[in-house]
């Protein structure tokens, strides 16, 4: 189907098209567990300047797929890089997490609020997708990515990270116009950037929706998943005749599952909360599902790793839809080899069920 | 029903017999946001000593309900009493929460655990208990509580809190068997002290199990569920003839609220993600429910809490078995006129309903 992509199975799953296996990634495969990564890293000077170079983010990216056959690039950035890119002035405290400089305080900062002109503020994310894919040169198929306009907008209200969100629950209870105004200004710059990053050549995107989780069932609704609908509406489908599939991951998200199979999505990423089999049974008509074993499992021995790999394909059952996955981003403690035996567990257990 | 009990609205929604309107309470109602509270604290010289004083306990047990006109009281102490009571040692890093000066590292640590004595080691908190009840006089009734055995056990591996339960995952994952010995130690533990804190006077017993919702659904129900399922087959139903409720509240545990209410509670505790008119249709012919308004709500304004208050009355409908509650701890930075703004709203809002 993919006639420039070698291995196109997790294509292929994504779409719920027969496959010979179960292909699988990992979320966050790029990053510090690797010491290649953390060299390459230390040679960048900041993680900033590790994203904004293009030739160090495709040196990153493809050292996971260097050491373990993973089906799936994904472009090596950051969430926040659109917050930055409207002016908030993004920086790294060191081991402190992102932090902004100029948070979103007044409703005059709010109201100013605009969609950058993405191809002189996000050159630099499009050029590592080009070159990304020019170097994997059809290898396994690349994803691009965003976050969703709720978490982004947590950073850009919160200034940084968050244990409770006081201050962008705060604005969303009670001045709901001017959240929604975040939200909208921000989803419709996330659609100019993905379909920026689909013509620069990514071949799924996935939205990130890293704290929806947070909200309330009605809050998630309004808050959060409406901005990701109207994104999915706005994204380009297709490109030269080939599907660009989409999955939205909310962490915390399985109690609204149908909901998030019904926004347009092909997949639904999950957290290692939901057992799978019962989200199949919930969505899998409609969707393809891409999860969930729990991180801290790589904590763990092979044989353990293998263990509950069985347990998640087990769970998940005969056919196609699956995309598997860890329920959140590769820990940096976890030793490579660990991962390296959950790569070799899902090839080799998963035929079966194909 | 109750006899000592003047307002006995709280017992009755639990047990799903008919109400007036819908009672309600506040986890962590006696907190920081009270300056009343932080007056006492700041005598007791430490949150710790506050605990071990039955006198300043029940000082402290009483100040909400001086304020407010709540349905119920809990108890003033720790989840962590119980670990400290086994030995681990519990003391609080001003501004860094809870810690223990023995957490428990080796295989020989573990085997070493057994359940203490509950009268020479926790007799503080039964004490309380008997004084919070005399000083209640029948006004409302008394909440015991306690952690969950998983929820313990996070603390007692970890030292402390976490972000991502590496230490007692990996226990969990690699020795399983070790795990659930901490586990079924810790659930005997908590029998005997909640049946000892029945005894001295608690008319409802509420479990916390905070960290639950960390699990992966095998995990959870293998070693969360099961052991709340041991403690309340094992705790007191009844006392001179009235029944003793149960609460379970897994925070995160909206996934699981089927087996959550097949566990052999009489009423399931939800955090503000799950909508309570779902979870009302999923298990409301079996248990009751206590929740469940995301407490940043009340950084808002009187009529913002009173229009999301209508919500979760009008999303659970007609009729007893609801205790309206938070869906978590109400935060330290809570503007007290904001509390007594909710109260009013629940017992103003609810009636229409009953």
């Amino acid at each position: 189907m993919n006639f420039k992509v070698k291995n196109d199975t997790f294509l292929r799953a994504l779409l719920r098209q027969p496959t010979e296996y179960t292909p699988l990634w990992m979320m966050r495969q790029a990053g510090r567990y690797l010491p290649e990564y953390c060299a390459t890293r230390k040679r960048a000077g900041s993680f900033l300047n590790l994203c904004k170079s293009p030739d160090m983010a495709t040196e990153v990216t493809l050292q996971p797929l260097d050491r373990f056959p993973l089906d799936a690039a994904i472009l090596f950035s950051d969430i926040l890089t659109i917050p930055d890119a409207m002016g908030l002035g993004l920086y790294f405290a060191e081991g402190e997490g992102p932090k902004f400089e100029r948070p979103l305080r007044t409703e005059a900062e709010i109201k100013a609020l605009a969609v950058p002109d993405i191809a002189s503020t996000l050159g630099y994310v499009t050029d590592a997708v080009s070159q990304i894919r020019k170097s994997l040169d059809g290898r396994v198929p690349l994803i691009g990515f965003t976050g969703s306009p709720w978490t982004l907008a947590c950073y850009m209200v919160e200034g940084g990270s968050s244990d409770d969100y006081a201050k962008v629950k705060t604005l969303m209870y009670k001045e709901p116009a001017l959240m929604h105004h975040i939200l909208s200004v921000t989803a419709d710059t996330v659609i100019q950037y993905l379909n920026a990053q689909i013509e620069a050549g990514a071949q799924a995107v996935m939205i990130f929706d890293s704290w929806g989780g947070a909200l309330s069932h009605a809050a998630y609704h309004e808050f959060s998943l409406a901005y990701m609908q109207r994104i999915l509406a706005g994204v380009t489908k297709e490109k030269d005749g080939v599907r660009i599939p989409s999955i939205v991951f909310t962490k915390g998200g399985g109690l609204w599952i149908e909901s998030i199979a019904n926004s347009g999505c092909d997949a639904v990423g999950l957290d290692w909360t939901m057992d799978i089999g019962i989200a199949r049974q919930k969505v899998g008509h409609k969707v393809a599902l891409q999860g969930n074993l729990d991180p801290t499992v790589l904590f763990s021995t092979p044989e353990v790793i293998h263990n509950e790999v069985e347990k998640i394909l087990a769970s998940y059952g005969f056919g196609s839809g699956h995309v598997f996955n860890l329920g959140h981003g590769i820990s940096q403690f976890t030793n490579p080899d660990n991962a390296g035996a959950l790569v070799a567990a899902v090839h080799e257990l998963s035929r079966k069920y194909h």
